[in-house]
């Protein structure tokens, strides 16, 4: 059930906030590190879902201009991390769709392990597929399902599925958040001040940027269903043994985001701490690789008492094309 | 059963040339008065079917480096009219699929009259629909089909539709081209040089930019499938009254392109001589509105006997923005 | 004394309008033809002289944000057609510049003969060139003169150079217009209603556009002032044999300008008719190569007798990237 | 004399490398941190100059396509920092002017105290200025000056103004680096391997990145001659006291270059050791704000035995564009 690192994905939704996509715009730009292929956001004025999806960064993405267009107290959005070198629009998200129950929109965190399977017993039964995300999976079992509210439809259709999913739906009036019974891919809760609305997003990095109080994580297996009578939580699924990401703690998420109750840039440093006392090491000088490596090599080097020093510049203008002279300097790249 | 003069769009397809999406795109730029808002190409080697489609002109979305990507010796492509202010890529063709037999793409020149109710049967059994097109229906249609050729799926879709439609689909081996049992829509068949290729296109004027031959148009309700093993030409559908659309030679087809057996240069003049006969006027010239009014204006001019005189100058640098001044000008638009 | 059709540009400037760069945008919108390399448009509020120039086209080189960084009451602005295959940014006009006097703006249709000559002893005396244009040569002959007044500074340069020039020249508060005592290429005068401000352009379709009132055209020889006193002519050089440009009536200019007193059209169309007396052709059709040629081919139907056809079809769409395919098709460019 | 934190720009010239301007390219990548409003490159290939400059990143302004434009086995380049919130076009560099002796290119790190006075002088005798730049006065005096060679008319030229500048020269045969009497602004020396060229650049990060060699400062008051036949230098000017930037250490330069023969880096904790000494503090932790503060942070945790912590976390996607919600969250620029 390997969720590969080259699967990462940021998701962030709002309910209840007159701009619902400048706020999802900031909050996707906060989530920026885990995804830079594409980026997308959805919104929903009570009556009719937009949306806007680009390949690129968040901030090319989202002019003023375009934003406008995305009206609504309403909004979910998505960054989306190169899965392979021919990265396509087809596959960025959110999904939006119309079915049975009117339109829907869904930005996924996560990959299922039967979505092939799935997918085949799908397209036996006349299905369509238009893009290559395991999302469009679900989707279909959405619609397929032939319960009457959205809510069961949802359960539903993760029923049938198995693997990492931290989920948002948003229908035109309801925003829905669902965490996998093993809770693998992190999903938090948070609240803006006085009524501002509620936010469902990857990490609490997105509230502080946004100045949403972090309320707590999602559960493993829970679903948050928010519209205009309040926020209503349910735990549709079979329990299951908990098995959260490493990688969130290793590699993927900001050192300034809380997961599991502690502060990722603690984590970080005790990891580091700990590898002082399983690898000793003889040396003069603990460096970081820049920046990911920071906070560990801080703790090895607090625990081994070893000086700690920044050994390594990293070039903040790294743009995305870079013309390599054809001879004389080997290794550019790194 | 109007199919408005805000559908108008134009589809071209190709089969047994290395450079497919090359000779496509140049089919599109000949096609591009038929649609400005978006355009799209999608190819296959054999094996697989790549696609590329963007908002804009045929001459700014195609680069050598986006046709690079777009490899095979078949390709399909469309160019979309703007049919609404709020114009989409999501409504972009050719829409590509994958289903039970494999992948399809289809471009679309037409309107459906019953493709509301059909969404609305195929929603409730659990479709989902990921654009406002009534080409997503036919697609749809043939997943469901139980036939198990192509072909005879795309006969079992079409017969539950009514409207006019020009298509192309084409499979990873196979294009296909059907026009609707009234003709509706134009479509015609053309060779390369040799054994340069099969060509299936909106109007001959894309024709004659690739410098192939024009054959002749594809009947009404005929369906044309070439393949590795040559061409084959079927007339799966109930005969029907001819009613080919009176704007095609009015005002949507290109003055050199030849349609129903006539030239529209030609079709139009004769509109003019017509003109002069049943609404004399007392003239001391006759102006046209260029560049569409031209050849009737010609045809009123020998007609009536009166001066023929280019009274309007059309600026041929008209671009997408135009900054109007906040005062002092009045009707600027035109 | 060859003025080569290379080196064809179109200028505009007018004074008194609270929107001047706007009314400049569309007054070079009209003269577009005279050149699609650069265009650039310079504004003065009566204190700061402010500019944009760019390569490209009017149309997306101006849009509302670049416009509303160019305040004031007065402008002039510049569209220049490639003279070379390394067209460049340098040579871009307007030149503005600062001397002794102030800054000072200069647009340019038109090319010196004795231009190296006198580049070459500036250069010896100390001047440096940051361009290639004639018109720096002129900026430094003003800088240069010991002259009070900008006007005589202007008139003193002019008396040193030989050629052809239509020139506008701006200061923080005047609108200088200039035609080469030759009268070698055109420039018009116009006026706005009531008090609208003072156009002075290349031609005469450029004051249609933005609803302002052919006055008159600028003599050979002569310079116009105007300023917040009003307008004030002059004939400060030596008169000389008129030589209008051959090239503005067969080629250049847009048919619905009027030059020397007629209408481009009617000479044009007069062309066609003494061509028919002088070359007379047994045909059965005369047909124009579209569309600068139209006017000449009806004039040669009309005094031949011989029908005129629409036997060429203009692309509408011609865009300024083009793939040609590698193979199949030769003469593409055409 | 203060040449303020706002007018920083960092130079990279190259003699002797078949592909000089990939080489500068990659030089100003490395040394973009000073300055991102503009940057520009200008090669000769020993017969004639060309350049290419923009507003932008380096990255974004040379792709392979512009680079290739711009050949030969010498260049100059240049990045500008913001000076004033309308950063113009104009003011980009290498500035480059045909004067008597032929062309020249110049690319500027500095600012001159006498600047305006000259410039004065020069228009009252006839100069024309198109940018606001203290360079622009440099160049006018080497074209003024009545000495032969253009080494000569350069020291001729720096003995009239005053202030700081590294500066780089490039005409068609020979490049050239002056660094003023008090070196205010760095200025290295730097070999290819084998005899791969010859570099001079501000600082040596620069060198790192192409795998070049530092060979030593260039000396305050020194100019260094470089061209087919080696490498001269000369010591032109009156010495001077010397005046280094304190602002280099303390901030503008990259902390992996070295300047005054010592790491920034290590000039950097040294700073942060002495504060620890003259302004301790009862503290539980010291964080840097990051980047630039690191090391210095390092120093006072070291000297001041608190611990070091990152407390800040840079968001590395922080674009150029950025919208605001125009509600609910205030100090969003921090």
């Amino acid at each position: 059930m390997f969720d590969g690192w080259h699967e990462e994905c940021g998701v962030f939704g709002i309910h209840g906030h007159p701009e619902a996509a400048n706020m999802t715009y900031l909050g996707l730009y906060a989530l920026q590190h885990r995804g830079q292929e594409s980026a997308g956001i959805a919104s929903s004025d009570g009556e009719v879902i937009t949306f806007h999806k680009e390949m690129g960064l968040v901030a090319d993405i989202f002019s003023e201009e375009v934003l406008a267009r995305i009206p609504g107290h309403m909004a979910i959005g998505h960054v989306r991390y190169s899965t392979t070198g021919s990265s396509e629009l087809k596959n960025a998200q959110p999904v939006v769709v119309d079915f049975e129950s009117g339109s829907i929109a869904v930005a996924h965190n996560g990959n299922l392990v039967n979505a092939h399977e799935i997918k085949r017993e799908l397209e036996v039964s006349g299905s369509i597929f238009q893009s290559t995300m395991d999302t469009e999976v679900i989707v279909h079992l959405i619609a397929r399902s032939r319960k009457e509210r959205v809510e069961d439809r949802i359960v539903d259709a993760l029923n049938q599925v198995r693997g990492a999913y931290s989920l948002l739906f948003m229908t035109r009036d309801k925003l829905i958040g669902v965490r996998d019974p093993h809770g693998i891919r992190p999903l938090v809760l948070g609240k803006l001040k006085g009524d501002g609305g509620t936010v469902i997003c990857s990490e609490s990095c997105a509230l502080d940027l946004i100045e949403a109080q972090y309320v707590r994580e999602v559960d493993p297996g829970e679903m948050i269903v928010v519209d205009a009578r309040g926020t209503q939580t349910y735990k549709p699924f079979l329990p299951a043994v908990e098995r959260f990401c490493i990688f969130e703690h290793v590699y993927f998420a900001r050192p300034d985001s809380i997961m599991g109750g502690t502060s990722i840039y603690q984590v970080r440093k005790e990891l580091g701490r700990q590898l002082a006392r399983e690898c000793p090491a003889k040396a003069d000088v603990v460096i970081p690789v820049p920046d990911s490596g920071v906070p560990a090599a801080l703790g090895y080097s607090e625990a081994a008492g070893i000086p700690f020093e920044m050994g390594l510049i990293r070039n903040h203008y790294v743009g995305r094309t870079f013309i390599e002279p054809q001879q004389s300097i080997r290794h550019f790249g790194v």
